[in-house]
């Protein structure tokens, strides 16, 4: 049973400026949940039907578990398709930026507004130890409900920072840290050096790269079609894009070159 | 203006079966729109709105365009926001599969049931020059009107194959054709031997490869994670996952290793 008060409060938190406000996210899926539930994340309250009871273990002793109906977990799900499992989560703090932040190979993303592609992308970062993607503050939300989904649990451990990425990039400059762009007519990432640390810069499928970040790019780089030189063809989606980049960057960082 | 018989009909092939029955699809988009009237497909007949008729150009002699209102096409629209541009294609005959169907590196897909990951992977099939896609029955339909909006127009372009894959498998290692299956525990795809003419399988990320389709396979292959050996992850998103592995495939055969 959930108070009509909690309802409210769960629905309230498919929007963004109501999860900044109270601090709190949904997670919904068994699987996804129990992931989740091991990370460092606060659980508040996890909600299950009866078929997510014998799906998943909770420790009571750690958090608040609520049976409720299949017709009251329709009514708090996001999704058209309500799982057995729905989580409420404490928003973490993300450490601040500083010099630390521009370690090792980290991600930069410029208006990726779609939130499936962002959860894939941090899904992937994680995949390849990068343990930070920096967003411009109109990507999509991190803790939209379809967003936590496609990260499948990646998000406890890849921090993302929403900031003003030219002032990021200008500093990056500074540090001297090589700053990569992908466009459509780059080096190929595949051919030109890459650096062990380094700023990849993802624009979003329709505009690119937005030009007022152009002045910090070291180097642009592009992923090549095949046969070379197909231009006749659309981008890649910018997930696929940005996974084919960090594994050239890992493949040669980690691993003996065939 | 759009007649309730023509809105009833757009409408029914959003379902796999009329639209089969039928032998048609919907495409809606501007871009999408445009970039498919450019190709081999048979479209039917346009409909737009007054913001679609100022956003792209239709050639009146090839195809019947028809205004509607922003009302009408929310009601023929797949989508929760309609675009401005709705068309109806016949959907294309696929070539019979045949021994020329094993040449170059082909994909196949097993179970892949989400529409969103269907179309990106033809999509980036397409940019690698992989011109063909076999899938088990189970996948999900290509003219899902998802399915078709991920695909970016690639579907134009890439032969997509639905039949049995243990039988087209069979076939495959009696014409000595490497088969190539990715999975979290086998060879490096970084270090491994890969061939020019091969066929990729890729399972659903939940359940991998089907247990029935691993006696045809020459090789199990992976993408290590970074650093190594970290398996308390969970694996990539299924269409990140061929596209990396699509990408070394290419990155071997197009272009000078660094």
């Amino acid at each position: 049973m959930i108070s009509k008060q909690k309802i409210d409060l769960i629905r309230s938190l498919k929007d963004h400026k109501e999860r900044e406000r109270k601090g709190l996210f949904i997670a919904e899926g068994s699987k996804l949940v129990s992931d989740l539930l091991k990370t460092s994340l606060i659980p508040v309250e996890v909600f299950m039907t009866a078929d997510g009871i014998t799906a998943i273990d909770v420790n009571p002793a750690r958090v608040e578990v609520v049976q409720i109906s299949d017709k009251e977990m329709e009514r708090i799900s996001a999704f058209k398709n309500p799982s057995s499992v729905l989580a409420l989560f404490k928003i973490p703090a993300v450490d601040p930026v500083t010099e630390k932040s521009y370690r090792g190979v980290n991600l930069i993303l410029d208006k990726i507004q779609d939130p499936g592609n962002l959860g894939t992308i941090v899904r992937m970062a994680d995949w390849f130890g990068i343990s930070r993607v920096f967003c411009s503050p109109d990507c999509a939300d991190l803790y939209n409900p379809k967003c936590v989904q496609s990260t499948m649990g990646a998000l406890a451990r890849v921090q993302i920072h929403y900031l003003d990425l030219a002032a990021f990039l200008k500093e990056a400059v500074n540090l001297q840290v090589p700053v990569y762009g992908a466009y459509m007519d780059g080096e190929s990432v595949f051919q030109t050096e890459l650096t062990a640390k380094a700023l990849i810069v993802m624009g979003s499928e329709g505009q690119g790269i937005s030009p007022e970040l152009a002045p910090f790019l070291t180097k642009k780089i592009t992923i090549p079609a095949y046969p070379a030189g197909n231009r006749e063809l659309e981008s890649l989606n910018v997930a696929v894009s940005a996974a084919i980049i960090c594994a050239e960057f890992r493949r040669r960082m980690n691993i003996k070159v065939v």
